[in-house]
């Protein structure tokens, strides 16, 4: 394989990203032009770099219509920090917080909120190896909760809300890391999203919130006691500047919503991921030797994750499908199974080869 | 100026980066040869990743001798959250922690520790603009302290300790973002080292902490309260990998690190940085036209902060300077003046250039 050549990436994060964007990124690598600093050198006070950071997020407010009372926040540290910011900032000693257990990165989140504060799972699907999404009529919510959290998109398991749970007025956080702009985001029906940016949006190591100015009014509130990096009103006060963010990844999620504007928005992407999306649940419903394990009215558009009829012959579809190209495909080591994740950025043409893979994997095999 | 012209980038961080390692990224950005995918795409937990992160492990350990019972993290978030980290996973209750208050950031890094715990002022030049280190003899250290915190280089007063501080048997925790592998590192007399990655060893987006195997179990102790994002033993346990890393950013740091090795690794680069600092304080020393914010035996050799004779003057310095393709000599803009920031990967014919621009600035308003 020469320097140039590209494989299939079906890894579910990070993950594929436009070559367009890597091709810019490439060609501007050693000095942004008429400014003679790499983007990895280029200071985060520069003018160059706030039009930078100022277009990123215009671009997404546009992209998603978010709305003028929402704060967008470039920070790091992943979902995996947000899991602990969120209650840091959002629950009251003596409130409930309720959580939606659709899957295990939601459960680690109720892991770590529990640590803050008083937790309510107000719905789980555990008990059905997280199968599917709870249905509104399962869940127990809190009324008056300070706030309920959901996972919009379940990576390990392959399943996704079709919908908004309907939260009344109590203010809905959620963990979009797998699944944010693959689809229309009504950001007015939440009270804050975040998102690792790694799987649709950009580079690991960047991390987006978008909050609701209300509630950075409880974090004023704890702005004693709450370390000032965890503290998400001095993000927004700040312009994401409190202190270094990180540059690059920055510069490459403005690329990413760039890109996504060609692809005609959201609207368009989401046709597109639909269309890979059924492509490949089209095949693995095709005969009964590939088995989806999500139920079919949870499936996910992002991870699609599928058994064969044995660990053995998993393993080997793991190996010959990377020899041939397609990468990534193997599932979560905590389920098994293989796992396709085909985000924004993934190629249809990589999930045809992938079908064509299957379809002929499964006449050797079968 | 076409796309590939490069200025001297004088900034205090983000900071220049070696060009050979500029180039290498951008000759690999679409796909790591042999790989076929991106360094911006790769799984945090691809077998290349892995390797990658275990050889900049190694040739930090190389490059300082880190001893076998230190770990070495690779983290997000800066020295900000490190303000917060060190004293949430080391200072218990009851307990107090000795901060010497040496410029602006150690008197952050106080800040975020009396939030936690309590703390002991156990020496400071605060009364003198911090415009020298402290002395031993000026401290007065709690006897069984958690640990005392100090910060090796003040990017903003342009001051940097000569030589460790003697504390006895507690142990010494250092903020070193900004001059961290600038010189040799004697990381036995640590227990532990912090630092953002945007001055001397990568882009931005980057934490590098390295801390002492004893030091983890007061993590362990705190584990059912600590957010586990926050706990150094999480990630010393799961090798920086209990979550998605910064991949491209530890990328491009193992790139400097080799890049170091061939500058005569941590001694051949001190005597390129003093040779460095040396030009730029004999000429500021010259005629006093300019004059050093820093008392001399406390001057920094990575950020080199000077006043001219008037703030109209200063105003014009900047912006000639920056007509003139030197970059970035403004002062922070909490203190005001010029600063040279001179790190690591700065070129000396770039400081030629800034002694020759002073020279002839000089010349014209002197």
């Amino acid at each position: 394989m020469n320097a140039i050549s590209r494989v299939f990436n079906f890894g579910a994060g990070p993950a594929a990203l436009p070559l367009p964007v890597l091709e810019e990124m490439q060609r501007d690598l050693l000095a942004l032009p008429g400014v003679g600093i790499s983007i990895l050198e280029i200071s985060h006070r520069s003018p160059t770099f706030e039009s930078i950071l100022a277009q990123a997020e215009a671009d997404m407010r546009a992209l998603s219509g978010i709305p003028a009372n929402y704060r967008v926040l470039f920070l790091q540290g992943g979902a995996s920090l947000q899991f602990s910011m969120v209650p840091m900032n959002l629950l009251a000693p003596g409130a409930t917080a309720d959580y939606l257990d659709s899957g295990s990165w939601a459960a680690k989140a109720i892991d770590e909120a529990r640590k803050v504060g008083t937790v309510h799972v107000a719905g789980s699907t555990k008990s059905e190896k997280y199968s599917r999404i709870p249905a509104q009529s399962e869940l127990s919510l809190t009324p008056g909760a300070a706030y309920v959290h959901m996972t919009s998109n379940n990576t390990i398991e392959g399943t996704e809300w079709n919908r908004l749970p309907d939260v009344g007025d109590v203010p809905l956080v959620s963990d979009t890391s797998s699944d944010m702009f693959s689809r229309p985001l009504d950001v007015g029906r939440h009270a804050l999203i975040y998102s690792g940016a790694q799987k649709n949006l950009g580079p690991a190591g960047l991390t987006i919130v978008i909050v609701r100015d209300d509630l950075l009014e409880r974090s004023r509130a704890k702005a004693s006691v709450l370390p000032t990096m965890l503290n998400y009103a001095v993000h927004a006060d700040n312009g994401s500047l409190y202190n270094t963010p990180p540059v690059a990844a920055v510069y490459v999620l403005g690329l990413v919503m760039k890109w996504l504007a060609t692809q005609g928005g959201l609207v368009g992407i989401e046709k597109a991921n639909q269309r890979k999306a059924a492509k490949l649940y089209a095949e693995i419903d095709r005969t009964g030797f590939y088995r989806g394990t999500a139920r079919p009215d949870s499936r996910s558009l992002m991870n699609v994750t599928f058994r064969l009829p044995s660990e053995d012959l998993e393993a080997t579809f793991a190996k010959e499908s990377a020899s041939a190209g397609l990468d990534g495909l193997k599932g979560h080591r905590a389920v098994g199974g293989m796992r396709a994740s085909i985000y924004n950025a993934f190629p249809e043409v990589g999930v045809d080869a992938l079908v064509s893979f299957m379809r002929e994997f499964e006449r050797r095999n079968g």
